[in-house]
């Protein structure tokens, strides 16, 4: 395809329309995924979350302009799963541009959840399939808000950031399992502010409560920072880097890599298997079956049983 | 089943059981989900949805309580999908249960998203099921926040109210085109807040500008409640019934369950086929293909669309 030439190539107009051209989830797309993804498996892909307000979005432009500086090509997709629309991602990717943007070695761009949350996560592991191939070797998956959306979204990066904020610990709510169980490395940004000290001690706390041993013998460090006046940035870009190599020297990154590709997959194959039973199953059959369902004649798991065992015929 | 029984015979403890054994989705699950199925399909189910801070809540129990008076039967499911945990929810749950609690006609239940989204859209539509078919005959489910999971969720019930306060019109993130899609019945709460006024005329220009012809027929109402006061909950119950009316008298309401559980139908198929896909392919088979991506020999779809061919067998 010309199209994945060029954009692998380093055009950045054929990028931009490879990454739509893979949102769309159809035949097309699939052939473009099959041309790069000999190309992809490169990128070390960094997931950062957190509430709104906690200033995810100032990290990391910080973060993309500090590995910038220190010669990496860096891409950030941002993910906003609560919005049908991108009109505030498209905003901030504006502000964002005048920083960051005419920089060849830096890519952004907003993903919004058009029609479902399943789609935008598979949008997005497509997209940054993209970025991989395009050789940006850091990709920063940034979502809004801490809620299994984004947890779903996050946990697919090899090293995931949780963002939180002084003030916040106070709040029994704030600091979620869910985000816990995740988390690879936390900041507390705007750090200037009032109970910095605090919340550290609680997130630590927190971190000692849940855990018993660290999880793959990572134990997650808890870096300071006040983003809008750029501080500390090099100090939680280190963290990130020092997970990436304690995945790799403990033969723990291809292991992420297998479970991810593994859940990416099933999701795939599901999709798959539908289509392929409603090409092999005649319609009739299948309007025959949720006629009797509307009827209460039949459940709905009991005529799926019935429904698949006639796709696949007897075993 | 005998639990079953009893929950269909108005047992509440066997009740409760019987949803907390529905949201597992496990083969017991299945098989009362098979038990009951047949007694479903008679319930008026409600979706309500809002921003935090739209009272929400307040509304729903006030609208259960307008209903109980009424005598009809009631019950609530508190859906939040944007945390893993419920405790926000268990504590709503308890200050609910002392206006309504004791109350055999009504039955309250919190739900929390444990492990992943589509999992909860599962579980809350079978606790939908066991509600319906123990003789609840108004359900009302409720999610916290407006964002795509809560479309998700809230778009399967019959009628959608969409709860918005004073002050959020002036937002044009406040009031998404998703949103005004789903709604059924908007209800403007806290309207003795100033600006209520304004954000009435704000929704109604919105909608009109949104839609040329109102879809399916019917313009939906805009109800201005004071739910903590108590204040035009009769109206906002009205516009709810009325809706219903008007799907009854114009056919609408089987096509939208036939809709509703053709989607439910393609979830419960496309897990029922990856299922039978992982019993007929030798796992050594799927193993072999997940190595061979993680070496970047075949792709993710390509993969997928052997081992369905596989699975199936020749068509």
């Amino acid at each position: 395809m010309e199209l994945v030439e060029k954009a692998l190539a380093g055009n950045r107009r054929a990028l931009s329309r490879l990454i739509t051209l893979v949102e769309a989830g159809d035949a097309q797309s699939r052939q473009a995924l099959a041309a790069i993804y000999p190309h992809t498996g490169r990128a070390h892909i960094v997931g950062v979350t957190g509430a709104p307000g906690t200033g995810k979005s100032t990290l990391v432009n910080q973060l993309a302009l500090h590995w910038r500086a220190a010669g990496r090509r860096v891409a950030v997709l941002a993910v906003d799963p609560t919005s049908p629309f991108s009109g505030g991602a498209i905003l901030g990717d504006r502000i964002r541009m005048q920083a960051l943007g005419g920089d060849p070695g830096c890519y952004i761009r907003s993903m919004a959840s058009r029609g479902s949350l399943g789609g935008l996560s598979r949008a997005t592991g497509d997209a940054v399939k993209v970025l991989d191939a395009a050789g940006f070797e850091i990709i920063i998956v940034e979502t809004v808000g801490a809620g299994q959306a984004e947890v779903e979204i996050t946990r697919e990066a090899h090293t995931v950031v949780v963002v939180e904020i002084p003030g916040m610990g106070d709040d029994i709510q704030a600091i979620k399992a869910g985000i816990l169980e995740i988390a690879d490395v936390f900041v507390v940004n705007k750090s200037d502010r009032e109970g910095a000290e605090r919340t550290l001690r609680q997130l630590q706390m927190m971190l000692h409560l849940a855990s018993g041993e660290p999880r793959d013998g990572w134990d997650p460090p808890i870096v300071q920072t006040v983003a809008s006046a750029g501080k500390n940035i090099a100090d939680a870009a280190a963290a990130v880097e020092r997970h990436l190599e304690h995945l790799k020297a403990n033969q723990l990154l291809r292991r992420r890599d297998r479970e991810r590709l593994g859940r990416e997959w099933n999701t795939i194959l599901r999709e798959a298997l539908l289509q392929e039973l409603f090409a092999r199953v005649p319609a009739a059959e299948r309007e025959n079956l949720l006629n009797q369902m509307l009827e209460r004649q039949i459940d709905p798991y009991a005529a799926a049983y019935r429904l698949v065992q006639r796709g696949f015929g007897p075993s």
